[in-house]
């Protein structure tokens, strides 16, 4: 018996006890300290260091509420859920996500690699850095860990058995409220709206009926269509990031559903990146090559999931009706649709809603940030209205531009 | 410890044993005698009557495999999703399921009431009876069950957590193979083609690349949409009735799928039931009448689920935006969509896959059999590449007539 047989939260030297008595990855003498690193919204987040030879891991233990909030109770089974998508994930795109350790089921902790050299892409695209690699890495972990969990290429009854492990009712209910429901309604009463933007944003989100109507389908396509297991929160902040390296973690909102939620979150979240550059970079050089870089890695990652997507299909789909001349193509076209409904919810969700941008938030001149979210809300809504013409990363640029133009100063 | 604390496939002197040593149903001077009374293609029935009052109830036992084939291994897990779903829809549908006694998990068997006195629909519908209350029962059945069970109604959470339950792999993987892929292609080589229709469903049925694509799209929406719980396998053979009653059994097939499967499937086996009626009855009063309450059925199942669907809708929708006007309506269009295209599978995979209907091989004459095969798949043809187009009984009925017209002799 030992303190860690019973589930407890842990503090930081609790985690460096864990980690020296329940664990095989660090030497016998080893000296450890452990610290609390993450400020996310969900889980805690700890790494375990040996002074001796700076060897760490980190730990990430699942609390009974949200971290930020007690309102939030959440079954810890999300750490079980964590840990193996994040073993599933490394399988289907090698090198794309973190190294897991170990998964403690009673702990409901979860210890992996420790990317201490990789940046959080957010707060990375905050100081407009840019990274050449990051449309192709992307790309390549949605193709893979995306159309690799489907039926056109899984055993039918292989897929049906994995939807089933990863329910995940908790968690899909904060994305059922948050992004699909409560930024076109503010039901709850609990959206945080930029004062300047306050009746703006009434009159052309809140008041446009056709508009929740949209978001409406959409929330009903979110509640029923076990399509992929999706890691269901794939936006800047869930991407650690070097010029040389994309690892993307925290899958605990896991579940089967449509595979344009993750490419609709990509996409969403570099808008925001343009916006910040757009309303903070002066004039010159650095403004051009940043902006520029972001629009091309908006339409990059939109064109190379259409080809990977076409070729990963032409080179694993196995059930025989995946070989019909068009399916294919029909397919990624309602993928393609679906994404770009997503992309229009997290725009407005991030803009309006509970859970802000810091792409957005930090712009400090009130009348840039009230454009700046402008475009991003008038986009959302061509996004989400027009979905089912958006198909190439052209046309996800040029519905961001016609929003651009219609704020223009 | 008795005999039945370890499961074994069950003889009718066995079962007369376990209802006396098992069940609390009959009283304990009982003079029990067990009979295996079923034919079906899955499982073993009993019923188990005491000589000396009459009372009698039903056994159903899952046995390891198929009962019709050994080639059909099964999760005997079957009985426990049977037992539970009839218990949900008796909650659901009261007075529309028989009712169940016991679940015993052990022996992976059901013990139910005795609908004896009822007959099976389509065994009725082969000697040409009518049932004034079918479309009114069927349509409570498919409403109270089908969109109860639903986002729309059910707490989304609740739902994810139903829909675990019933994941059902094996016996979808049957539907998906049976209903969605083999009727189009042929590709196991298990489809049994009456033989004078062979070239021409080579020709109309193989040979229509168009129809296949449909047919994929189809069968991928079966493959991930999680919208309610179905029933599964709703054909006349599914249903025991009497001009009085209707009892809807068998739902071992339930899963979360497309509600159109169940109500394709009712409207595809009632034009069974025309085409045999128009190939065998002689022109005459009885045709005439027979042949006006399956056209006035068809019209009457599709226009009162409309009705009871929205009015369900008014008075159960729980989910914010199921009240923005006219999301109902798309709703129920998406519905109605499938159950066209569902409704044209079930007419193609009855007749010409591995699983036949009595309406069509009973039919002795050939020349007539060949064109009662071709309307039912000339209509299924339409049911499925115009399925957006149907939404109205008139319309369904409308379908089937064309398909009547264009095989006139």
């Amino acid at each position: 018996m030992t303190r860690f047989d019973t589930y407890f939260l842990m503090k930081p030297n609790d985690v460096a006890e864990y980690a020296k008595t329940q664990l095989d990855v660090f030497a016998p003498d080893a000296d450890l300290e452990g610290a609390e690193i993450g400020d996310g919204n969900i889980n805690f987040i700890f790494r375990v260091r040996d002074r001796k030879t700076g060897q760490s891991v980190i730990v990430k233990q699942a609390g009974p509420t949200a971290r930020i909030s007690d309102a939030f109770v959440l079954s810890t089974d999300r750490a079980r859920i964590e840990a193996e998508i994040l073993m599933l994930e490394a399988r289907l795109a090698p090198g794309l996500v973190p190294v897991v350790y170990k998964y403690d089921a009673v702990m409901s902790c979860c210890v992996m690699e420790d990317l201490s050299d990789h940046e959080i892409m957010r707060a990375a695209l905050l100081k407009h850095q840019v990274f050449p690699r990051f449309a192709e890495d992307i790309t390549t972990f949605m193709v893979n860990t995306l159309l690799l969990t489907t039926d056109v290429v899984l055993d039918h009854q292989e897929k049906k058995r994995l939807s089933g492990r990863y329910i995940n009712p908790e968690l899909c209910e904060i994305t059922e409220d948050l992004v699909y429901t409560e930024p076109f309604n503010d039901y709850k009463g609990r959206n945080d709206v930029f004062g300047p933007n306050q009746a703006w944003v009434e009159a052309n989100l809140y008041g446009d009926a056709a508009l929740r109507l949209e978001a409406a389908k959409l929330k009903f396509d979110f509640l029923t269509n076990g399509q992929a297991l999706i890691h269901g929160d794939l936006h800047t902040g869930s991407i650690f990031i070097t010029p040389e390296s994309t690892k993307v973690i925290d899958p605990e909102f896991a579940f089967y559903g449509p595979m344009g939620y993750d490419v609709g979150n990509v996409i969403a979240n570099l808008i925001f990146a343009w916006a910040n550059g757009d309303a903070t970079l002066p004039a010159g050089a650095e403004r051009d090559a940043y902006l520029g870089w972001i629009e091309n890695t908006i339409v990059a990652v939109v064109d190379l999931f259409n080809q990977k997507f076409l070729a990963a299909w032409a080179a694993n789909a196995r059930d025989v009706f995946t070989r019909e001349p068009g399916f294919d193509r029909w397919y990624l076209d309602t993928v393609l649709r679906d994404t770009a409904g997503v992309c229009g919810l997290e725009l407005c969700r991030r803009t309006v809603g509970l859970a802000h941008v810091k792409d957005l938030t930090s712009i400090t001149d009130a009348a840039a940030r009230v454009r700046a979210e402008r475009i991003c809300l008038t986009a959302a809504k061509d996004y989400i209205k027009q979905r089912e013409s958006y198909r190439t990363g052209a046309d996800f640029l040029a519905g961001m531009k016609r929003a651009i133009a219609a704020h223009s100063t």
